[in-house]
This record gives structure tokens, sequence and C-alpha cells, in this order.
């Protein structure tokens, strides 16, 4: 692939950067995001949740404390301490030593490709998924499978038909982006069991793990396989996503390959941020601060929840109710297409994005994803109410 | 390639995985960084340099004034204030939009590979050249050549030839790593004229630039031929390398690739470590701030040569005289291997780094990197009185 200005100037593009592509989310993002809009189609956490004055005060301590240091080149493994407290709080042994500290753990599934997947290397995932792991594995040009799945989770029977011969399944197991559905415990069990016996590598991703309304989730896979299993954990949606920190737990004969991977990346995520949070969690800061997150993402569930059923009512959508996350998932009566209905919602006010892009095959048009997490509860009904205007005006068309 | 842990479970690693090594400099510093030893081996700026009360002054004014959007996700080109400020800085016409903010320099490389080299690309390097460099292109396996070169640059003629079916070729001008020697003015022009004749796209490396000590280096490669270069730069050498912050200079017509290797990589560069930086450009703090830094690393380098003249002399060691950056380049005596001469400096209290892992092809085992800018005067005279002990020790062996 050749790219050519008006000058004789040529570029030969590497061969995968044709395959990488500019996200369908952000551009659908552009045209959702003007004044006067409803947006359920960011992925942003809600700012209103970002410890702004706690930060400014973990900011002047580190400075004064520590401040050439944080200030300075630092080890790609990441900050002692931060690794420490990792290691120490999720539930099954990990030893620190096993804590790849990531810039966001987006970073952890560029890492990730670059570790395990060749070019054509079959990579399993659920359908739909997280369109940000499509990305990051993206430029590595794997062969992308999409896993049989229902509201429990994937099929362990699929995936176990699937695993001779793949590179790894990708798994978010609780409250997924974009469906907000959880693996329910027994399949939990089953999916390990399965991917242990075929010896099939799962990568799990666990964003959303902490924002549970009522019960935390099961425990992750990674529990209950170790040394099958690579997870990755973030601060974004806990503390705040703009410090860009997230960590990945290896078994240990893969680390040092990931850690190569992640210096030759970038060096280090920066010390200054990691001293941040390491500052507010020693300081068991989490324990006060999550809880308010959880009930605020609650309540915005709850009202999007009572929107649908008010609004949606005989028009043949269903949606799923979600234990957690940021997330819900809305299907459309058959013959309805997602991303026809967007620009008359926007006309209407209000903006989703298309659950198509987020399935590596086989797009349901009929999905879409919701956000219940940065609007107003009045938005919310607003929003709702809008958006079930639209189905309304699109659906006699089909009849 | 498949590593095995002591369970039955496999991970089948990618194939660039068998080509990503640990970094030879990083092992050596393992073993250098010992209390009482005085190194020359880093590659740390001086952290006297950094403006820690600054830097504590944008945290509180960033956080107060704009806090909530410092901390959310943000647009993965970077923070507009400071691509605005970056495009009007550099000293050819660059428009915001061709600025993309990147983690470090180090992921401007990261990205850069991804988006030009195929596994086998020919990719043209000065030998030697900056040691990170080549491991952000290893992955993407690249076949390095190494390019003739004198004390004043790369050979245009050499890179004329090597040219036809290259990449691109990596050039480091200004006061490079690990030589400290700097391009000059003719050698430019040459350097260029035989890129744009034979479309040879260069990829600029300009960390050091403002580490100048009595004048400012000739203008960038990518001043003179735009449309034919990607540019990188860093803000680590002049305020603080453990925010993380660099960015590139890239013609149109690639910068949408790039931009989407950046989101896959990491989605965006910490907002707020851009904020931070940002609040201090526009408030000019540069202006004041580096000359003190230039003054620093020019009076330590002064104090390195003084110390070399004096402690080496009948040596038949020799070395160059930097007009800038961090480091000098030293040759030992034909038949002395400094990977050799290194645990007998250390034995006496003094670390280098051997010169052989800086070149892509032919190694020349009797050159080292002596890093000026982080030991105090008495310790370079120390350090270096005992480095010729270390090598007054090791040449009888050869007589």
């Amino acid at each position: 692939m050749k790219l050519n200005d008006l000058n004789p100037q040529t570029w030969t593009l590497a061969r995968r950067a044709a395959k990488m592509n500019p996200s369908v989310i952000r551009e659908i993002l552009k045209v959702t995001d003007k004044p006067g809009i409803i947006s359920f189609a960011g992925g942003l956490p809600s700012p209103e949740t970002f410890p702004v004055d706690a930060f400014a005060e973990a900011c002047a301590r580190v400075l004064r404390d520590d401040g050439q240091a944080a200030l300075q080149y630092a080890a790609s493994e990441g900050h002692t301490p931060l690794r420490e407290w990792v290691a120490h709080h999720l539930p099954w042994p990990v030893d620190p030593s096993q804590v790849l500290i990531t810039s966001g753990s987006q970073q952890g599934l560029d890492l990730v490709a670059k570790v395990l997947i060749d070019s054509g290397s079959r990579v399993l995932v659920e359908s739909p998924t997280y369109l940000g792991a499509l990305q990051a594995f993206m430029p590595m040009e794997p062969a992308f499978e999409g896993m049989a799945g229902d509201a429990e989770g994937v099929d362990p029977d699929d995936l176990r038909r699937r695993a001779p011969g793949a590179r790894l399944a990708y798994l978010l197991p609780s409250f997924q982006n974009p469906t907000g559905r959880t693996m329910s415990e027994s399949r939990r069990t089953a999916v390990v069991a399965a991917a242990a016996a075929t010896g099939l590598p799962i990568v799990e991703d666990n964003p959303y793990g902490e924002l549970w309304f009522h019960t935390p989730p099961p425990p992750p896979l990674a529990a209950r396989h170790p040394e099958g299993c690579i997870y990755l954990g973030s601060f974004s949606k806990v503390l705040a996503p703009g410090l860009r920190l997230g960590f990945l737990i290896a078994p240990r004969p893969l680390y040092p390959k990931l850690l190569q991977a992640k210096q030759a990346a970038d060096l280090h995520t920066p010390g200054f941020n990691q001293r941040l949070v390491s500052f507010l969690l020693e300081g068991d800061f989490l324990q006060r601060h999550v809880p308010a997150i959880r009930a605020l993402y609650r309540a915005r569930c709850s009202t999007m929840l009572a929107a649908l059923q008010r609004e949606m009512a005989g028009l043949g959508v269903q949606w799923n109710a979600p234990a957690g996350g940021m997330f819900l998932w809305l299907r459309l009566p058959s013959g309805m297409d997602a991303t026809a209905l967007l620009p008359r919602a926007v006309a209407r006010g209000v903006a989703f994005v298309p659950g198509a892009p987020f399935h590596a095959d086989r797009p349901d048009a009929r999905t879409l994803r919701l956000s219940f997490v940065t609007a107003t509860p009045e938005q919310i009904d607003r929003g709702i109410a809008a958006l079930a205007d639209a189905v309304r005006e699109h659906r006699p068309a089909l009849a």
C-alpha cells in the first residue's frame, strides 16, 4: 500500500496499516457530540465521580515528598508500592513480580497482541465484544472468530470446539462492554474447565468488575486458572481514566516477554501518575469512593430501565437489566436496523452507538448500546422518550 | 516458540516475540546500580533540573480550573493547546493538525514501526544508534542496516546507495545518543538531498536538540523536507521524563494511520499530564528553565573533558567533545574491549555502557558511552580517574 502526497514523496505503508481503520465509534461520536444532544453513545465514566480534591492533595504530597523520583525515568515494570497493592488486592494469590503496570488496560491489549498474535493467528472473541480490543489486536493481523453465547456468557462447548489451534480467547466476563452482561458462576466454571482441558490461553479483561450494583460478580476466571490466564485491570473506572493507569497480571513464563514489549512501547507508564494513585490507594480512599460510584450508576441504571419500561411499551424492543457496569444492550424488533435508526434519533436529540461494529463477525444490525452513567436522570427520561419516538417513527415504514 | 510452565499450560508465542530481548543496557544497569558506584552508565537527565515547584503549582491550577476534563478520557490526537504550542514553536511551518501527542517519543517509534515496517523491511540506521529505537522497531521484524558515517553524521552517498527498496532511514542528528555527535549543516543538506532524490522516508528523532552548550544545532532535517520526514520530539529532557510526554509531526497523508495506531495502543496520552505541561509552556517557563539545564550540562561536560585530558594522557584513548546533549563517546586503544573492561571498572567504583549493543550490525567493541549529566563534578573527577586506572590495568595484559 502506497500513499502519495501532491509532491513526489512516496510512503510505503506496512501491510498491517491497511487493516487499521478509524474507530467507527469515534466517527459516530463526532456526529453525535453536538450541543443539545442527549448522548447515551459515549463510553466515558461520569466525571462527577472523579475525586478532583483528593488528586490535588495527592499531587502536592507526591511532589513534596518524592518530587524528583516522581519526575525521573522509572522501571518498566511499574512503581513497586503500586504493584504490591495490586497483587495484594486481587482475590487469588498473585506475587507483585507478576504485576505489570500499563498505560491503561488498552495498552495491556497491545502488549498481549505483540507477544501472542502472529499474522493469521485465530483469536476467539465474544460476539459482540469490546471494540478497543479488536482495534488493539488488529495490527498483529489475527483472524477473529466470534463464539456463540447467551445471557450467561460464551458457550463453553463452542469455546472447546474452536480451541484447537486458536492462539487465545479474549473474554470480558463482568458487566461487559458493550452488552452489560455478566458471566454466571456456573458458566465461569465451565469456561475455565474447557480452556484448561484444551490448553487455550484466556485473556481476561476486567475494567468494570468493581462497579456492581447489589452484589459483587463471581470471582475472575484468572482466580480459577491463573497459569492459563492473562488478567487485565484498570483504575480508569474506579478513579479516573485521564491518568491512563491499568495493569496486567501474567503467568511467570510470559512476564518477561510482556515486559520487553512494554519497554519497547513507551519505556514505562508515568511514574508521577503511578505515585498519585498509589498515594490514594494506601489511604484506603477506594473503600470510601467506589461505593459512591456504585450508588450513582445503580440509580442511573434504574432510571433508564424505568424509562425504557415506560416509553418502549408495545414497540417490540428488548433490553437487558445489567447487574453493574456502565452499559445496557438493546435489540430492535425484527427488520429494524440500529445504524439506520441513528440519524433519526439524532434528529430527535438523542444518540447511541449501533451494535454492529462490536461484532468481529456476523453483526446483529438490530442491536445498540446505551450508556446510562453520564446523562442526568432528567436527560435519561427525555432521551429514552425521544429514542422511543424515533423507533415509532422508523417502525411504520416497515409495516 | 512455546513456553512451558511446570503445569501443562502451553503458551504459543508470536514469532516476533523470539526477537524481543531484554535491554542489554538495562541488564548492565542492574549490575552497575550499586551503592558507592559512580555511574556514567545511565541515560537519565539530571533530576536537580526538574522543576518540582512549578509542577506543584501547575497541578493545583489544572485541577482547580479544569479538573474533571483533565481526569476524563480525551482525544487520541492530544490536548489542543499543547498541539498548537508544539506546532508554533518548531522552526518550519507545521499545522497543529499534524501534531500527535505521544507517551514519550519512545511511543512515536512504536507507532512509526507499526505503520511503516513489515517483516523483512530494510530499515537504515546510524551505527551506532539509539538502542531504544532498535527495540521499538524490532517487534515489527525489520532488517536493520547500519550506514557509514563520520564525526559529521551519516555518509549521504552510503544513504543514497542503500535507499532503493529501503523502508525508512532513522536519524538522530543533534547530540546523538549514544555518541553525542551532531550532523553538520552541510551534511544535513546533503543527507536531505539524497533522501529526497531517492524518495527515502526519514524518521528524525530530536530529544536533545534544545540542550546545546554554546550555539543551537543546525535546523532539523524535517524543516528542510517536511513532506519526506516524520519528526519526533520530547519534553523528557527539557522538563521531566517521568510525565512521559513526547510528540510526532507527520506529513498529512500519514497522520491518520499513525493516529489509528496511537488509539489502538493506549487510547491517548494522559490528559492531566498534557495540561500540566501546557500550563508551564504557556507561562513561558521553558525560556527561563532550559538555559539553566544548558549551563549545568555544559559545565559537567567541561569537567569530564578536563578529567579525561588529565587522566587518560598517554593511554591511547580517544573521545569527542560534544556541542550539547548528555553523552560523550570514547574509543579504547586497539585490542581492548569495552565489555571486558566493564567489570574491572565496576570493581574500581565506576560504571559506563559498552558501545557494542548500540550497533545494529558490525559492533565496535572498543567503544563506550559516558553520560556527564548526573554525576557531580567531584564524582566526575574521581570516576574518570578510576576509569583511567581500569584502562591502565587492562592494557598491560595486551602488551
